[in-house]
């Protein structure tokens, strides 16, 4: 054949190599260890939605993958070179998100999570949703583990473990052929070692076209042959425009506590948030969240006029405790309220172990975690999704503890 | 010219690039720090052989070369990126390597060695054979060094040292022309640093096609202008389908001692295995061995039917200490035996030091060590090289120790 | 249109597009991580002068950036990939640089700097220039920091800082329009995380095409809501030719001390060098300079001969502190001094706060420093800077204390 019917072959294989035409039911390999497959850049599409995956470059980021699911109302980023962690949630002029001091979207390979005596883990700390786990989760400091002779030995926990700095290893989008047509990126991220924990987390954040609510549907499995605790909090971020003075916080509350004498003196607004403030120290507070009669339990991030909300829904089985981190520092020292449905508080291990917050999974045994995420744009939405929250707490007089636990 | 003329020269280019015409006596550079040359995929081959070169992607594994030897009887994976461990060894149905609860060739950017106190190494841990070393190569623990001022300090060893999670500098392959036709892959890694030690590591994997043996033969040169400790142990790991319920190591022994009271207990059936077993602890036996007339000495690990075995050969001079690794986990948790050749024993350097088991090597100075590994497909061969131990071993009785090392 | 016509296009794509033609005035991006750019290839030239740019391969340099600038007199080696680090400075028979026993230019990813009890920051080190700091900058230690709850804990401080071992975020050329047409490599490296230091260096290094003298101008921001401390100590390192047997550094000064009792025995020629002395510990010598009118201050080495010599000007208002460190070990450990510009003393930050100097920025502030660097080739040249570096030390007799600071 003639040289010219190569090229133009050649440039039509380049044309349309880095996009995907879209079947039913189909499911598309974006990363996998597995089979050896890295794309650099994907894009694949349908009417009023896509997803698009790029590599960033410079920096600290160089080497980062990043995955954006458009369905249309929302562009969701995801991070899977930093555990499926959520960068940043974009519709209109709401944002899932904050304005870390960190601005880039660091690679693992840059963090040291012993670095700063376990806190080396803030050093990368920008998104708005940032798993914590799984072998750990809370505070560093130290605890007991079991080393390879066998002996009990104690090793520093560093600040939040390490499954947000852990790179997934299989990620892909299934397009659901059936009605309404979710878009799911799924993602697994192992946390294994020999002679240590042998953690599988299968993660899935799903949305609807044309939506306001997407959903994270995580499975965490001990692949070990023994008996294994974990620990996870979903340490959702909110900046502004959600966060500002006077905006609240709604949830369901059985009871409330501060995590230190710090936060107990400020315990009676632990609901509402002031403006940015130089030299602010962070304030927790420990909420056991009281759930309806299927169990689920709302949390609402409303901003000061309540006309713009985030929402969160879970079930209580599955995570039954939620932190509220109020972190309402100067703007350039970060700005932000944690919003944490989680397995227990983030104190360190040890201490949750005591309390018996410290859950364990059977060789082979997988547990589920599945939270809803939605937007509210106007007044009546926010309100509804309040009124939801009052029905929950409906006659029940919240607890108010007034000195942190002893721990 | 014509374009179709530069179209022609352009593909043409393409095409023959990544691939190599042998020619005799020949070096082929793969990798090289000193001339800036890495290639992202590479192949040479001749009639019954080849050498192929390939980048791994996606996870942890993102970025880590892997080369494949295939002499026509066996594959063998090493590693550049991570030292020149040797990954796996495929012949048939034999193989030598394990199943870790690590499954990816972790890249050491991902690897805190500190991890854990001082456990990181675990994370990465799932290669047939790796090196560890070269400064230190036993477990963690506190040690003292020399700092920068001149003064003595203490630091925190990691468990194995660092050899085996530092990419090599420069790998190439040579293929003599001479018969046999050895087929050489070299990598040179070096564990050097400012007021520290400044070691060369030379390795070379080598295989005559056709053959079911392959040699490892590598230097450690002192290319620093001081005296320098070092340390190394071959920590070469076996799973299914030599390890399983029944299976043996044969070893000729000048004495036999548990490492630590848990082996002690049961030391009179250290050469056996069991099934897979949940919650097993490891056992490690610390194995002097005895050599023939010309230093040689033999282990061999053979399954339980006796019809499939592997075989090491080392000279005591080089490598006077022997430590079998008896891991009969859970499959899931990593069922393993370690079988290592070494310069001392897995303690930590303090201890070795102490036991007068770590060598020195004076400015310019180098060692070499050489192994000679063969796989054997049915029971007259692993018969003749279990008869060759109990030749050396002859009527020497072994010392049994019933308790460890008083250290 | 016909395929020849898109064959020619795109060949002259390739042919021109890492190529970029030089406007007055002109500002080129070479890495931002703001707009996602990362050139792998790139060069710039005028009429006598490049600034070419390429990635290094292999070993533990993979992914390296280095940077070249030419002008036509002096070849300058800047490292993007580890904090604008000069590796080099090449002029005929004059280097500025030293032949450390790290050779290759080590990739962050690959360095731990917790290791070996926080000198892991001695496994890179091979530039001629490196910043050390931010947040810390000397020895490491424990000192005092405040975590994320607000309270008071210490740390482990780890050698030298960060700042040398932390990428570019962003990197551009930019070529004055007017005369003399100074070539300025600009870079930005941010040492940030969330509850610690949000420090920005803008690090700036320039040359005039034809001139032997190159101008490095940082200036550094703290870009948090609340006055933060600093250090930074500018770490340039001579070896071959410049240092050798009875080469000297010309200092003014206005007082001088031992760092240690060490090298309290060796004041008396703490201005002269010895040739590589195998076992060599280090000695360190702590200079408060004396300043002209101006405020300008002058450090000069010279060759044995006294024909060949680099200088260094500054002002003592922005960096009041001068340390000499003596390190004539054997060639291969490195044979090398650094003459160091400073905030502050090598002492570890403790010590250094409590002598008051380690300096605060308010929320906002930035502090400005500049350096100049000559090179002299010839006996005339040489004598005419130390008879300036005499000029400002006129009268005035040195300070010589004979025992270490009482810490």
């Amino acid at each position: 054949m003639k040289p010219q019917f190569w090229l133009s072959a050649f440039l039509l294989v380049l044309l349309f190599m880095p996009r995907t035409v879209v079947r039913a039911d189909q499911r598309y390999v974006i990363t996998s260890a597995k089979d050896n497959v890295h794309q650099d850049t994907w894009t694949l599409s349908g009417e009023n939605w896509s997803v698009s995956k790029r590599t960033l470059h410079g920096g600290k980021q160089d080497g980062v993958d990043l995955i954006t699911i458009d369905n249309g109302v929302m562009q969701i980023d995801v991070i899977p070179t930093r555990g499926m962690n959520v960068y940043e949630v974009r519709s209109g002029d709401i944002r899932l998100g904050w304005d870390s001091p960190v601005d880039e979207i660091v690679h693992p390979a840059l963090i040291d999570l012993e670095s700063r005596g376990g806190l080396g883990w803030l050093e990368g700390f920008n998104e708005w949703m940032v798993r914590c786990g799984l072998e750990f989760a809370g505070h560093p400091g130290t605890d007991e583990f079991v080393t390879n002779t066998g002996d009990t030995a104690t090793m520093e926990l560093t600040l939040h473990g390490k499954i947000g700095n852990i790179p997934a290893s299989e990620v892909e989008v299934v397009v659901d052929s059936n009605r309404p047509g979710r878009i799911r990126l799924r993602g697994v991220v192992y946390e294994k070692l020999f002679n240590g924990p042998k953690l599988k987390l299968v993660t899935e954040l799903s949305v609807v076209p044309g939506e306001s609510t997407f959903r994270i549907d995580d499975t965490i499995e001990n692949q070990g042959g023994q008996q294994q605790e974990f620990q996870i909090i979903y340490h959702a971020n909110f900046g502004a425009p959600l966060l500002g003075k006077d905006a609240k916080v709604h949830a369901a509350v059985k009871s409330v506590a501060p995590m230190n004498d710090h936060a107990a003196g400020e315990i009676d607004t632990y609901a509402t948030y002031d403006e940015p403030t130089t030299g602010f120290a962070e304030q927790v507070y420990l909420v056991e969240p009281s759930a309806d009669e299927n169990g689920k339990t709302i949390a609402v991030l409303q901003n000061a006029n309540g006309d713009r909300a985030a929402s969160m829904q879970w079930t209580v089985d599955q995570l039954p405790y939620l932190t509220l981190w109020k972190n309402t520092a100067a703007t350039q020292d970060g700005y932000v309220t944690g919003i944490e449905p989680a397995t227990g508080y983030p104190f360190n291990r040890k201490v949750e172990r005591q309390a018996g917050r410290v859950p364990k999974l059977d060789a082979g045994q997988s547990r589920r975690f599945t939270l809803d995420f939605t937007l509210h744009r106007n007044k009546e939405d926010v309100d509804a999704m309040i009124q939801k929250v009052k029905a929950i707490q409906a006659d029940h007089q919240p607890i108010v503890r007034r000195t942190p636990p002893a721990n």
